[in-house]
């Protein structure tokens, strides 16, 4: 980690070691202080619980997942065509950072409410740019105007299971998501058939 | 409750009144007991820890919805557009249960990671049924091959997210995810266009 990272920042990073280490049941907050060479004051100060702690982590995962789906939206301009760009920046996202995912997709069993409503809350702010994305090539003429919110929702839920499953089992591979969701995706909002195709695997 | 109905459904009657009454926490195992007319050693006898009946009640409803979506798939004979009837027959599930429904889904503060398997398990039930559904349709030439596993996987974390944002939140409505939803899938794998058009809303 580098030496001159906030506290804030180290002690995420030591928590996030620690807990895919141990497991999240196992790793006390005071292990976590001594790892980030702060005070256990200024660990509470910054984190009320360890629950806020895993929280934050889930948030700065979705923070470093959105800042690359818009990178890749922004990278190539205009069309619904960049959809294959965004999943890919975010399925990149989630291979690369495996572990990390299963750690902060799982621990259900001890945050509970608190875990699924921050989940959801990721899910939705996701939602939100499909949506937008959605309605932009609505306004483009790229695609005929459909309930986008419903649309989005379904996307995000197809998205979220297959990444889900693959967390789980390794089962379907990215490679199988990447060649069947993409043309999948364009094709449930009629994107014209012939573009699809070239994108058929 | 019918006077003949067994112990083990007079258990799991009476303790899904209690629990969505007072809510799974507050509900002793005992209390069940007396409200089904059991011993508590029958009670222990079925269900050896409340877990057990709350995940009972998890797979007597998800049973309860594929009675429900087989019936309305064998009743339409062969065809993919059967999808039609066996989502409605899912939503109306559903509809007509919308507080067990709530319940059912709801409990993983209580249960963590034995609820999490839970709905996995049957979401996976689940998308093996889609999964044969669209191997029949590519078999019988309605649909171009496909990765029916993949895509099985996408069609249910749709309809899932749907329906959970619904049970949360309300929004958005039955009415707008039937409309939406039906002529979306029908296109993700390219069921023929101009049949299609007549599912559009």
């Amino acid at each position: 980690m580098p030496e001159n990272s906030t506290p804030r920042e180290r002690i995420l990073e030591s928590a996030l070691d620690a807990f895919v280490e141990r497991g999240y049941e196992e790793v006390e907050t005071s292990q976590i202080a001594r790892d980030a060479r702060v005070s256990r004051g200024t660990l509470l100060f910054h984190f009320p619980s360890r629950e806020r702690i895993i929280l934050s982590l889930m948030d700065r995962f979705a923070d470093s997942v959105e800042k690359k789906l818009l990178t890749a939206l922004a990278a190539r301009g205009k069309g619904i065509l960049r959809v294959e760009s965004a999943l890919n920046a975010c399925i990149e996202a989630f291979s690369q950072h495996r572990r990390q995912t299963k750690l902060l997709l799982m621990p259900a069993a001890a945050l509970g409410a608190a875990f699924l409503n921050k989940q959801n809350e990721i899910k939705e702010r996701f939602a939100r740019h499909i949506q937008a994305f959605l309605d932009e090539a609505i306004s483009m003429q790229e695609i005929p105007a459909v309930d986008t919110e419903v649309v989005a929702a379904a996307w995000m839920g197809a998205i979220d299971n297959l990444i889900m499953n693959w967390i789980r089992s390794g089962e379907p591979g990215m490679d199988r998501i990447r060649s069947a969701l993409v043309p999948m995706l364009l094709h449930s909002v009629q994107y014209r058939a012939e573009d699809c195709a070239r994108l058929a695997p």
